[in-house]
């Protein structure tokens, strides 16, 4: 038998997943495995300011490849990076999670050791990561390899987040391998009776339907089925929506696409009521969440929905457990009648279109003319709220990856995400569109982006302080309200013409275009420019009119 | 029986703790109490960009004034601060973390919402949070009175953080109070018998020791005993050392004092001969850790050890569980003999004097020079590693509140402690002293210092990416730089400078001294003009020699 440190074995691993970018922070018990990574030519290294920024970071990467791994340390690292891992939990992003842990030694005995908590108990963080991963481990000499693969495998398989916490002092020991198979990451087989069952039960009320709707999620850009939800999208004629999560998964360009389906206050008008006209709701790959499913208002009518899932088919109210779509759909496909169907419907709603005699960036003009400039292939990382929300609608060049934290909604993941979204596809443009509020929260990635070399357009929005908070609750609050930074000179600030960074390292990203637009002509004039220079990072402050403009802080008694 | 809304009774429980400032970030489950905030006029609101950044700010405030308040939202929210929280759990500081949660109606269905992690458990944040709290609860309209009191009194007692869920809608409920009592905080009492043994144990031990030294640790600050443990040192004379976390408790212009203790390589040399010699030591109120008791190495010499601790006193290896130092320790030194003891000791050591021929600004000539501008009766803040272990051996002004999160040690901390300290005690200034890539984590509580006009004087130290990672390991790998920052720039990019940032609140701070110094002759100017400017918000960049200048990322062959 041959041996290999525990830690090569990871990294091994880790590329057989196609894995090249290891996201993280240093940290005291990881560096053994960061200087693996270091001399390892297949790998890049990409380091955040905080855990918390690498976690978005590799989230955003794993929906670009279906992917990611990130490398904390024990206690604080850990602990930083939990509310990225949790979103990438709920909105169903694999991410294997790889944690330095103290000496063996050291946490079988019971003195405190710095970033422990100092009850003794070693475990608490490895308990707590547990509860938003598919699977965990703490590796031991005894286990290593098999407990490495399990919980990669399970990761993948069921879409979560796996982690895995290996003693700093392992990370070189060596243990004897058998010969290595490759990873076992495809879904179990669907049980054949149960599967025909549902699929004749399917192809009936199908049959029946006099207006079937299909509405495809998230779970099929998660589970890599754009192919067969195209086909069987294409072969059925029926009308079809997107939910906001599974925008960028149907070919937009298909006759009986009709757009993004939310709730009726963020859908486009009209869209609600061609909802209310099906008898049949086929739902595919739905992430269920208030969000994504429109406030919960097509979820619960069961009595004319089918849904499948990635491990589940519910036709009504009878479920079939074990009945994954990525079987099933095929066979739906196949066994529809080949005469397509036809269903009459107005022409394909869009966005209201600009209102030229406005001299303000105004959302309804930036989400018009953004597409002008976006060409097809590239990558679109929205942030929550109320760019979220107009992006959802935007009409996305072709084969667009759209990404967006729809779900979890965390405030300031997109600048991390798109961090991580261009790592993992250096061929595709990444444009970025982030509120002043949440660009708060992750701003110190700018200087990951240059560091990489990385060249995203960033659109900064500057509107209102805590805008869509204000449109939720306490819109003339203090404690809605912060100081405006020097957005435009983000770049600037972070390094960007630093020259003592730009003597340094191959990998210095060239500033191009910094600046602050105020009107729609110097939003097009710079985006000329931009488009112009597409081997430069480039940063937009978006001076957006005021929601409320009365609602300044100076009218607010201060406490 | 008078009502009142479980909100304002927590605020009012809050305000008996002698809080006026609340700490947090506005979230989707809280805003309604941040109504209720933003009306009181005894309290003020502090938020953060990040709950991560808040939970540090928090932790500052509570260390200059026994406690604070935390206020996060459910899930995203609430797990961006665990880091913080867990930091302040593990080095003994009391924070009440109030979580607003989903309406009670939701979390009781299995429909998902956003923020929850959609497997359908609404109590996995709530289970993370309880092991890194003294209590914990989520309120419900029958037990909310109980239950909030129950956890801010555990949390006090036990200067650990409290957590307190509470529904979104059950903010403005209103509950019936009975007559309100004070919150009971003081510590239970002493059992009398094992507490006169152990006195007369101590006492004996005390009369036959040669050389008794004694060492006072951290829980001396969080449990207010300054005065006790400075009589005993007075009336002892006793040779008298600061553990690092209990920097600050003893007078060092006692004669006795005699510097910090850590380990050989961290206190100045000299320091560990003067232990060694010691043939009893008297520990009080000592937080073991690794670091903070130099690395175990008197810690386990359990045979010469006293122990004197907030709730156990251990006599070598006999313990006396329940008799805590508050009211053994004035016991002690009541009984002491009125002579004082005599040793003979070299000069008390001190620093190495600045070298004059170095045109460098380096750590022996920082640390030397920064108490030459520190007036007594301020507030340090020292980031971990190498400025925190300088600061250690600084010689502070009279009556300085030093903080550092020694056991914990997690990188970034002090920026936003620094907020927190500031908030907390307007009438001290603040130094903050924080290194270059601790720095990135947390640098955008900058704009919380202009917001609530603060006035800190922060120095940056910019010495080599992640300088402290590269003493412990990896100094030429490329897995420890980053790019450097435009630093000198922070407040005008933060919005010191911007007008309309100036004409809205009444709070802005005003920039002053805003400079990168290189030399010794640069640092001392820019001081000199600071410490004329009180009223303002000082940044410095000081540039510092690299440690290994071979250790350029060039070097490296890029991944």
């Amino acid at each position: 038998m041959s041996t290999i440190s525990i830690g090569e074995y990871i990294l091994n691993r880790i590329k057989e997943l196609c894995i090249d970018t290891v996201f993280g922070v240093p940290g005291d018990f990881n560096m053994p495995l960061l200087d693996l990574i270091d001399y390892d030519s297949e790998l890049v290294w990409c380091s955040s300011a905080n855990e918390l920024n690498a976690s978005y970071a590799a989230d955003g990467y794993s929906r670009v490849r279906g992917i990611s791994a990130l490398v904390t340390s024990f206690g604080l690292g850990e602990l930083s990076s939990m509310n990225g891992l949790a979103g990438s939990y709920s909105e169903m992003v694999p991410v294997i999670h790889i944690v330095g842990t103290p000496r063996t030694i050291v946490s079988d005995s019971s003195v405190t050791q710095s970033h422990a908590v100092g009850n003794g108990d070693y475990d608490i963080f490895y308990k707590m990561s547990s509860m938003i991963s598919a699977a965990s481990t703490n590796v031991t000499l005894v286990d290593a390899i098999e407990e490495i693969d399990r919980v990669i495998q399970t990761a993948v398989i069921n879409k979560r987040p796996g982690y895995i916490g290996i003693p700093i002092n392992l990370i070189h020991a060596r243990v004897e391998v058998p010969k290595i198979i490759p990873l076992q990451l495809s879904s179990p087989k669907n049980p054949e009776e149960l599967q025909s069952v549902a699929l004749k039960q399917i192809l009936k009320e199908i049959k029946a339907a006099k207006y079937p709707i299909v509405i495809v999620g998230g779970c099929i850009l998660r589970h890599g089925l754009e192919i067969e939800v195209n086909k069987f999208v294409e072969r059925s004629g029926f009308p079809t929506f997107s939910a906001p999560m599974g925008k960028g998964s149907v070919n937009t360009e298909l006759a009986n696409y009709r757009g993004i389906y939310c709730c009726d206050e963020v859908s486009l008008s009209g869209i609600e009521a061609e909802i209310q006209k099906a008898d049949l709701l086929i739902e595919i790959g739905s992430i269920k969440a208030d969000f994504n499913t429109g406030h919960f208002s097509f979820g619960p009518e069961r009595t004319k929905t089918i849904s499948l899932n990635s491990r589940i088919t519910i036709i009504y109210h009878a479920e079939y457990p074990g009945v994954g779509m990525h079987e099933l759909l095929p066979l739906v496909t196949a066994s529809l009648p080949t005469e397509k169907a036809q269903f009459e419907y107005s022409p394909r709603i869009r966005p209201n279109p600009i209102d030229a005699s406005m001299n303000e960036i105004t959302h309804n003009y930036l989400w018009n003319k953004v597409p002008e400039y976006v060409g097809p292939n590239n990558i679109i990382v929205g942030e929550i709220g109320s760019s979220e929300i107009a992006l959802f609608n935007m009409e996305c060049p072709k084969n667009t990856i759209f990404i967006s934290q729809i779900l979890w909604v965390s405030t300031g993941y997109s600048v991390s995400a798109a961090v991580g979204a261009a790592m993992a596809d250096r061929s595709r443009k990444v444009y970025l569109f982030v509120s002043n509020d949440a660009f708060l929260v992750t701003a110190q990635e700018i200087e990951v982006f240059i560091r990489q070399g990385l060249t995203p357009v960033i659109c900064l929005l500057k509107n209102n302080n805590y805008r869509t908070e204000k449109l939720v609750h306490g819109p003339y609050c203090m404690y809605n309200n912060f100081k405006m930074w020097e957005y435009s000179r983000s770049l600037n600030f972070s390094g960007g013409n630093t020259n003592e960074n730009k003597a340094t390292g191959r990998k210095h990203a060239i500033v191009g275009i910094e600046a602050k637009v105020n009107t729609p002509q110097e939003f097009e004039s710079a985006m000329k420019k931009i488009t112009q220079q597409t081997d430069k990072i480039h940063f937009l402050e978006i001076v957006m009119p005021r929601t409320e403009d009365s609602c300044d802080s100076s009218l607010i008694t201060d406490p």
